[in-house]
């Protein structure tokens, strides 16, 4: 079967560059220890073997289809949902208390990792249950937790977030979906919702709505918003599951990701749509950043494990492909070479590399700063809590970015064969072109980042950005194989600071809208200055695990962990230049440009 | 019906910036003038909106199939190759002494961009048919020419160019397809060939192959190849098609560009496939290159089509799309704004524009270029046709590239809609990804430029490049609003010439191998001036337009030039800083990563 991720280097990024072991020192983790973490690891890969990725291809081939109401998808997908709950892996991160298994975040998200390198749309059943059960566990009241977690913890359930409507995508201040009370304790609910992942499926018995909606009288924008449950089923007296008046009324035809539905839902035609209430009214949009933001590092993570089977897939293809000869080997009687033996494709490859294991590297940190807040006292929560602010735009758009690029440089080295369906890089390339697109765009996360997390609390959050990459640096320095890449490094650093530091003047003489011109390119330019920090953290483990007398076996691996490092800072910190010169210049072109010069 | 390109701009470049009339003025051409350009221009526009752009997205979704040992195509392929052929657009480039219409390049180029801007996958039948027929017109004998050009002409048989076999893709000197002599005055062919555009299809009588083939006892290599017209079926002696063992094994199931098949061919397999040899034995390739470079270019302008055409869609949805308000404006009762008016929006519009028009620009030189050989002496065609030698790697690879970031940019205004195929991005984001591949890599591209083009003749051609954009660069620096551009441009050129002093001198020290190693990104940085020039170029037409009093009507047109002029100055230009950066590094990374560091 072919390679879907590298174990090798997951544990390294688990175990020598984020030290997931130490989490154990604390109580809360203190059950665990690596012998149980690998064993956990092991049986993600074998669930992704056996069961997602074989059915990867034909979960494309066989879209999503709405017959008579309901959205039919792979017969697997139920049996998914099962192991997902019989597993364990739905309530991997609920507290022992109640009966989840409590893992870190650091190996809970590496096994959502493995199965999303296995299948992608799988584990979207998965994640959105997972998120949807942790924010009624985490704001819903216990009656509201005893209705609907078990089902959906079991994998009988289907969980969703349901946001987006036809006249509000990335501006959820517009949603006009209604709730209006009853004296039964319900909601009753009215709209049209669109582009629901999983918002609709055969492989489950019901589907449970986390749903934003406005309470009727509810002050207008953001703040009117509040917080629903919305099952697509409800129990009546007698606990059997009825019809909630909510109307699957269409499911996208897309260019991938077409082993889960995407739906549009009609909600109370009948005026018999019931939602439950979480939490207070009006703050919803407060509840729902909960699920946005793992859901948004969770793109990330989809986005990088994406990137890591397509590189898996044209590693394998560019060594058993031969074509051509070295260069300045001219004598064409001289068998053909391997194509991998050629820099360019070597190039292409180390691309891929830099950029599947630089994104790894920074979504575990942040997986690590979840875990480190769970434990920690009060005043580092802050701390913790300030750094995954800053670093969630990051974790999100880097990887769906820069995965795009490094699938479509896996499509390259396959040259023909790419563009054909006998490979999977064609299906990888269609699939991963959603994530710069859902869970808010890499528009959105550039005003995120520019315009509220780098702002917040005085620029507390970049401060702390900073001196995590300086100690960084510090540390890297003192390593003589890293000394060029530490100074490249901070040399990247000052010039963010400089940029950032123009940027807020630019804010002060001509206003927000000169301020975020550019904030996608602001974004871009902070994603690689972040993931150079991920590279000089795995060059400090390279550098140690050397210095302690690697196995023999091991050093294929860090030697070439090595040339990765070098890649990205040989190729990849150079693009910051371009970058900065464009943000100094801050001349608020795209502003001054009206509408009608687009014209002809 | 939607726009799918802009006939304002494509008259401003080929009148205002290429000025087409100036042909005229030359004996060749003198039969022609604006008024019948136009008229030529407005049939190809018609011709776009009436017959391909309607199938535009029929023929994605009905992709060929081979059934019954031949491809069926969409019906309409058939109607299209007819007014292909009975509207003179195969032999537009054709001398009239041989019935052909005698346009220059420029105009029957331009009649090529806007059918492909209406549907890329209906002009590939025609580009091959008239690009195969060209070939036997150039170097065939009187008898091939009247055997098999005529209907081609007409447009009842395709031409296609079959080099691909399943070892040799981009290694050429590897094909293993054989020419046995007979004495009929024909070869018998036996082999296979596979990846060959057009290779089959039910909407022509007959298919003439232009292929490569080893005649038996050839010397290895390259220098053993010749050149055949290998029909599919060939004719009787009473003038009757019959079967020329050409054997369709295979359809490719692809990501995009699925309007038109490519095919698996097998020939020979009942010892019946005949050949008629092209010109002389063993200079096939040479003979090929002929076509190969107008393909080449070809795809490069098929690029750009594809880019100009969604840049459209993308722009009509963005005036239309409303969501979200200024930033700053944070009152939800206000009503929602086009999104065109957020500035990263117009930010990726205009990325779009600066890619798209540049790339026409550029390709349009190309085409002058051309035009300039048929006229000028033979001492000046040597310059022109230097020229052309270092700009097609060029006018093949950013298009290419660029335009596939250019669609993603087009998807991206769309959200989460891009990704659905109720709106065209998604389709034109699956077919552009087909540009970096055929007609030869990126890859092989870089090598191409670097390796052979910037270095012929004592870099004569290199030097005539420079001299090319200098001239600009002084024009240009005579208007005030240009200054700076003009500036800029000289210090990027500086940087390239730079660059290239440096890598030769790494070629002296450190071979080949080492030279090429990074020539992909070369290519990127070459190409980035050149579009620079071609921008600057354009400005001065602005500029010289503005300062004659340009009507009223069309000032938008200008001004939005200038923007995108700006636009391409501040956001691409600076790229080549970290390409510089890179390239000046040349440290050998990727030739001394070792195959087996890849492992794990």
């Amino acid at each position: 079967m072919a390679k879907f991720f590298s174990e090798r280097n997951l544990k390294f990024v688990l175990y020598e560059v984020h030290d997931v072991e130490s989490l154990t020192e604390y109580d809360y983790y203190a059950e665990h220890n690596r012998k149980m973490f690998d064993m956990v690891l092991k049986a993600a890969g074998k669930l992704g073997k056996d069961l997602l990725f074989p059915v990867f291809e034909e979960m494309d081939r066989n879209q999503p289809e709405l017959v008579n109401g309901e959205v039919q998808v792979h017969p697997d997908v139920r049996k998914m949902m099962r192991e997902f709950g019989e597993g364990g892996w739905i309530t991997a991160r609920v507290p022992f208390e109640l009966d989840g298994e409590q893992l870190p975040h650091l190996i809970a998200d590496a096994c959502e990792y493995i199965f999303q390198c296995a299948n992608y749309s799988a584990n979207a059943y998965l994640g959105l249950t997972a998120g949807a059960a942790n924010l009624i566990e985490t704001f819903g009241s216990k009656e509201l937790y005893d209705t609907f977690t078990p089902k959906m913890y079991e994998g009988n359930w289907q969980g969703t977030m349901a946001l987006t409507e036809p006249e509000a995508g990335s501006s959820l201040s517009d949603i006009t979906t209604t709730a209006e009370p009853t004296d039964e304790g319900y909601y009753s609910i009215k709209g049209q919702k669109i582009f629901i992942s999983a918002g609709d499926h055969n492989g489950v018995d019901n589907v449970v709505h986390l749903m934003l909606a406005k309470i009727a009288g509810a002050p207008p924008g953001v703040k009117g918003i509040s917080l629903f449950v919305v099952p697509k089923k409800r129990l009546d007296d007698n606990g059997e599951l009825i019809s909630n008046d909510v109307v699957t009324s269409g499911v996208y035809h897309k260019l991938g990701y077409r082993g889960c539905p995407i739906a549009q839902l009609s909600l109370g035609d009948k005026n018999d749509c019931r939602g439950w209430l979480v939490g207070e009214p009006h703050n919803g949009l407060k509840y729902m950043f909960l699920m946005m933001n793992g859901a948004r590092v969770g793109v990330g993570l989809g986005a990088a494990s994406m990137a890591t089977a397509a590189y898996y897939a044209a590693l394998d293809y560019s060594k058993s492909r031969r074509q051509g000869r070295k260069v300045g080997q001219k004598d064409p009687t001289q068998p053909q070479i391997p194509i991998i033996e050629h820099a360019d494709i070597k190039r292409m490859l180390l691309f891929q590399r830099a950029v599947v294991e630089g994104a790894l590297s920074l979504l575990m940190q942040c997986s690590k700063y979840l875990d480190l807040q769970h434990v920690v006292s009060e005043d580092e929560k802050e701390k913790y809590n300030l750094l995954l602010e800053i670093l969630t735009p990051i974790a999100k758009s880097y990887p769906s970015e820069m995965g795009v690029h490094a699938i479509s440089q896996g499509l390259q080295c396959l040259g023909g064969s790419g563009y054909c369906d006998d490979y999977p890089l064609e299906q990888y390339y269609r699939d991963a072109r959603i994530h710069p697109i859902h869970e808010g765009t890499t528009g959105i996360q550039g005003m995120d980042l520019l315009g509220r997390k780098v702002v917040m609390h005085n620029g507390q959050a970049f401060m702390l950005f900073i001196s995590e990459l300086q100690a960084t640096i510090s540390t890297a320095a003192e390593f003589p194989e890293l000394k060029t890449p530490a100074q490249q490094l901070k040399d990247a650093l000052s010039s963010l600071q400089e940029v950032t530091k123009n940027l807020l003047e630019i804010a002060q003489q001509k206003g927000a809208e000169h301020f975020l011109a550019d904030a996608t390119l602001y974004l871009e330019f902070f994603g690689i200055v972040a993931i150079g920090w991920q590279w000089l953290l795995q060059g400090i483990a390279v550098q140690k695990a050397l210095n302690n007398g690697a196995k023999k076996k091991d050093l294929n691996f860090y030697h070439g962990k090595m040339f990765a490092l070098r890649f990205f800072f040989g190729y990849e910190i150079p693009k910051t230049l371009g970058l900065a010169e464009r943000l100094m210049q801050a001349d608020g072109l795209t502003v001054d440009m009206k509408t009608e010069l687009f014209n002809d």
